[in-house]
């Protein structure tokens, strides 16, 4: 088949890789860190933003309190990252968090998370593209004019790569990833460097800004509140974390253990970079404000609307490597980049998990196929439609996307953690090994605490975020939840309706013979075939049978039928309304209701073509009929197809559709591996 | 069947009529008339404003001129419909101009005639709704003021009217027809009493205005142009007189003197109503300007944008009942109706003329069928909507539209007047009764006439409209014919494709076994359906066919195959990466390699749902492996159908749109009529 790949095609982007080499495309740490990891770390790029944004409420001096928020968010972080580990180890298929809750909370908790991580799925999309088109605007002003316009023009071009079947190659998410890791590195080091041992000064562009306080001197409840807040806020660093514990099987072996390994390395990244931007912050004196129109002040009057608050990222690199500076330009493209390959995680993750859904008969099941072009195609289309509506609707602003953010992530950690905690539980009931129990024990706490941990968070993000926007994201949740549950309750039904009895029942013995018709209405190959066809099928009686909507037309083929000497008997239904189906559908049910226990079987001619138009001029009438037919009891319909030229065309664009490479195969892994695990953890 | 007709329905539109019974309502003269006439009457509620309005252009002196271009229209008139009586004795069959040009100058003749008559019916739908806003907002002034939105409002209504399938009935039609033909009779006759008697004068509302002339003092060349473009918009009244030579087979017998009488009473009218309002519009001074907000002045001052000129027929009701009286607001309701009905006769006769169209293979085959709803649907809905479009672009006026009419109708009289004198000729010269042959004759001078008046007439109006916007229905027309040219070649193609040989072919010799699949996923009715079926088919070898995808389910489903003790042997494939439809096909392909003489027979159990939903939820695996498998030659596919209960909804449903009376039935008479003559005629 790599013939018919054409040459173009082979240089752009690599030899077409056959399914069955799948296996041999398992991640080394060095690959697996940027290809998982580049969701989380680039909330570094908005996070520490959202922090001064929610301080600034209380006036420049709240944003002291910013290093205690920071330090909550790192332990936040250790305490995600230590539960996570423990995950990767005791799920290594990659299940992720539907499975843990669902295996150990029970389906409902599944469906819960399933939801908020659909939800999750958008709102990366959103958020990650809205924030990219900042920072690229802070190099780009064009960009930045045209704000929403941009993000769904991103949003579009994503969707039609992971239409097409980009395959998302670990080379392509390195070399962002690195270089915006390296990047802010650097400029932490630089600015370190420049503030503590040169003791230069740096200056923020928004470092003469004051910021006007909508609440001056908070003080008590309030002020814990608005703490709180602002470290709801930063906990968007967290986002994405969970990544790598649906993606084990991609690793190399020892699967666990590199995976666990690369959740920690991501881990310290994240934190280190998180600190050392709101550190630069702070050195720099960036001034941010929730509403800047109105309560930044640049020499005592508004900036008014016509201002861009540039992401803090930014603001800092510019103190720190000078305005326009080529190490400015080259940060600000990776962080934009970066946070589009974030956006793009979720392009792939949303179709993942809804194959997994789907084998829990909770999404249609064929989205449960592999490479099902079709199923991903629809999923893809949905995910990018909402996102768009999001980014529309929001003004493609990503501080107010945030406040949905952070809610579904919360739910999942905190169902996954408590998960996590029953299964330790019921590991510990059945084993007796001390060192063992004693390495479960340990592992449980550490999820009772990131259980304990999260769960708060979840509450402080929605008693803080309710109003913000949270309602939003709980609302979409409730949506995919209602809609997966009616699904689910659908196929429950049909099981039950189709379920075999266990004595031999009626389908088994009820029919005695078969009465064939071919359905007939000129002579030519197609029909002579179907002929031929039934024929050989030796059916206990066999006629033709033709509708006849034109008298000299009928004659004319009765005629025809005597002189080739067609050994099968025609039969002439008159129809002078020129319908078709309806005589014969009555005709079946005549010979039905004559002959009760006998099958009839109906052969029907069909084209195959080649062109969606030619649909429209062939088979119209065989098609409806045969829908009809198969409301009848007792009958079953036979195409015997005749490839017209045409068809050619369509076969060639058939075996392409075959060879597409769906969309986060890389980060899923082969199956067999997964599934092999899977049985085995399922023992 | 009528027992599932439920009481409000038989209330409403009266007991459903049994396609078998349509036989029974052949049309009386009295109910004919206003079944056919109401479009070419209708248009006298527009064509003698359009005369005026173009002579305007020479200064209102130039109205004089208009009583002798209602004669050159009276003159057209009596040709046309003395033409139209030979074609309704001579081609009964209800084919109208299409057959006549088709049979008589051959195809392409034919097929420009049906490019007219399409053009022609949406031109009708545009023109005719257009006008009816403008009369009925005479009398409601909300109307006028959004008259777009509220001509597309009409359309939309119709469209809905005609998508549920109402039935045309004469009476529907009778009322308001004859309350307008009444109405008018009435208003010319008080008028004359008024005027001549009582020697009243009657002021139209604009009789003080005065026109400024755009070309004043025109004489010459100019002149004739001028008067000829006048006549051009007066023919508009001849629209829709072709009517009834479509719809013979709908009347009572003896049929074709019926039809001609009906026609010679619909001239009449025509012409009378046509002249009395050009007469009412001379005696009371009524003031139309192309332009009127510039060209129309009030006190010496132009009138502006703000004023709406209101149709001729409304002023001269205005003049002679007085404005807002009971008499008045009647006609201008009864106008408004008449003008919608003779818009809902387009919806009846576009797809009427698509299913002849299509029985020569110039439209997609299935539009051929009576009463298909879907394609009948295809139909209104391109209909419906190449009108609004129309109306939409140039703003529901009337006046504008008109210019892109006559030139369709004009071309299908004059090629129908041509074919009529070849048909007369191709007669003449078998026959020798000398009585005949004088009758024979006669008729031939009058077609003649009729096609040298109305050719002659074509060439003025594409002279004169042509820059005003006679190329778009050009453009519509070349549309039309080039899609249908190019659908009858690919049906040809097709064709000459498939025909078969004369000697035993192929397809008749050489398949000789039978290799049988019965494609199995789980135990359930539909595969033990499936597999009893195909049991009973007797192929030579029978195998069940299962693809794994889990080694789990594989496993049981082995198991429980054992355990049940079904006698087919069963397949396994394996299908590490979830495929369903691959590894089938490449099966397939490979048992069609081994043994290529043997034809492979796939078995398919398929869910019959009910909802729309459903199908989203079952069957798509299936389906598209169906669609795969149809590509390779020497396969069949047959559908082993189990019928959810869900499935009861669908049928009940299908057995609805069977029931359903496809519009322009009443006028079309029933079928099997029609098709005796047509053979007898093609004898």
């Amino acid at each position: 088949m790599s013939k018919l790949t054409d040459l173009p095609k082979r240089i752009l982007i690599g030899r077409a890789l056959h399914s069955n080499k799948l296996g041999e495309t398992l991640l080394s740490k060095r690959i697996a860190l940027p290809v998982f990891a580049s969701d989380p770390l680039s909330s570094v790029a908005y996070a520490p933003g959202e922090v001064l944004l929610v301080l600034s409420v209380a006036g420049v001096s709240a944003y002291n309190f910013s290093p205690w928020i920071a330090l909550a968010v790192v332990v936040l972080m250790f305490t995600v990252v230590a539960s996570y580990r423990q995950n990767v180890h005791a799920y290594p298929s990659g299940g992720g968090d539907y499975e843990v809750a669902n295996v150990n909370l029970g389906p409902k908790a599944g469906l819960t998370v399933a939801s908020a991580l659909l939800v999750d799925y958008v709102l990366t999309v959103a958020v990650s593209i809205s924030s990219g088109i900042e920072n690229l605007g802070s190099a780009v002003p064009f960009v930045i004019e045209h704000k929403t316009f941009s993000a769904v023009a991103v949003i579009i071009l994503l969707t039609l790569m992971n239409l097409r079947g980009v395959k998302e190659s670990g080379k392509l998410f390195a070399i962002p990833t690195y270089v915006f890791v390296g990047g802010v590195f650097v400029m932490i080091a630089w600015g370190a460097v420049r503030g503590l041992l040169m003791g230069e000064t740096m200056k923020a562009p928004t470092a003469d800004f004051t910021i006007h306080a909508e609440h001056q001197g908070l003080a008590g409840f309030a002020l814990v509140f608005l703490l709180l807040r602002a470290f709801s806020s930063g906990c968007a660093a967290l986002t994405g974390v969970e990544a790598i514990s649906n993606g084990v099987p991609a690793f190399r072996k020892p699967k666990s253990r590199n995976a666990a390994t690369t959740l920690a390395l991501m881990g310290g990244l994240a934190v280190t970079m998180f600190c050392g931007i709101i550190a630069l912050a702070m050195a720099t004196d960036v001034r941010m404000a929730e509403h800047p129109a109105t309560d930044l002040l640049k020499n005592g009057t508004p900036v008014g609307e016509g201002y861009t608050q540039n992401p803090v990222i930014s603001q800092v690199a510019e103190a720190v490597f000078g305005n326009g500076s080529f190490l400015f330009i080259v940060l600000a493209a990776a962080t934009a980049l970066v946070l589009f390959l974030a956006a793009n995680t979720a392009y792939n993750g949303f179709p993942l998990l809804g194959s997994i859904l789907a084998q829990d008969r909770y999404l249609p099941r064929q989205l449960h196929t592999r490479g099902d072009r079709l199923a991903f195609s629809n999923g893809i289309v949905l995910l990018a439609a909402a996102a768009a509506i999001l980014v529309y609707i929001y003004g493609a602003d990503s501080t107010k996307l945030i406040q949905l953010y952070i809610v579904g992530v919360f739910v999942s950690f905190t169902l996954s953690q408590t998960g996590m905690v029953r299964h330790w539980n019921r590991l510990l009931a059945g084993e007796t090994d001390p060192a063992k129990r004693r390495h479960m024990v340990r592992s449980r706490a550490i999820n009772a605490f990131g259980a304990f941990f999260t769960g708060l968070v979840l509450v402080v993000v929605l008693i803080t975020k309710f109003t913000h926007g949270a309602w939003v994201a709980l609302l979409g949740m409730v949506i995919f939840y209602a809609t997966m549950t009616a699904i689910r309750k659908h196929y429950d039904r049909v099981a039950e309706e189709i379920a075999a009895g266990d004595e031999p029942g009626d389908e088994t013995v009820r029919p005695s013979r078969v009465h064939a018709i071919v359905l007939v209405s000129k002579i030519h190959k197609p029909t002579l075939r179907a002929l031929a066809y039934s024929k050989l099928m030796r059916s206990d009686t066999l006629e033709a049978l033709t509708i006849s909507v034109d008298a000299d037309e009928t004659k004319a083929l009765r005629e025809e039928w005597q002189r080739r000497g067609i050994d099968v008997p025609l039969k002439v239904l008159d129809s002078p309304y020129r319908e078709i189906t309806r005589p014969v559908i009555d005709y079946v049910k005549r010979l039905r209701k004559e002959s009760p226990r006998d099958v009839i079987s109906v052969y029907i001619p069909e084209y195959v073509v080649g062109h969606w138009y030619e649909h429209l001029l062939h088979n119209q009438s065989a098609l409806r009929l045969k829908g009809r037919l198969l409301f009848t009891p007792g009958v079953m319909v036979t195409s015997v197809p005749w490839q017209l030229d045409s068809s050619e065309a369509a076969k060639l664009r058939a075996r392409k559709r075959a060879e597409w490479n769906a969309p986060g195969s890389v980060r899923r892994g082969p199956v067999t591996e997964s599934k092999k695990e899977k049985a085995a953890t399922k023992k």
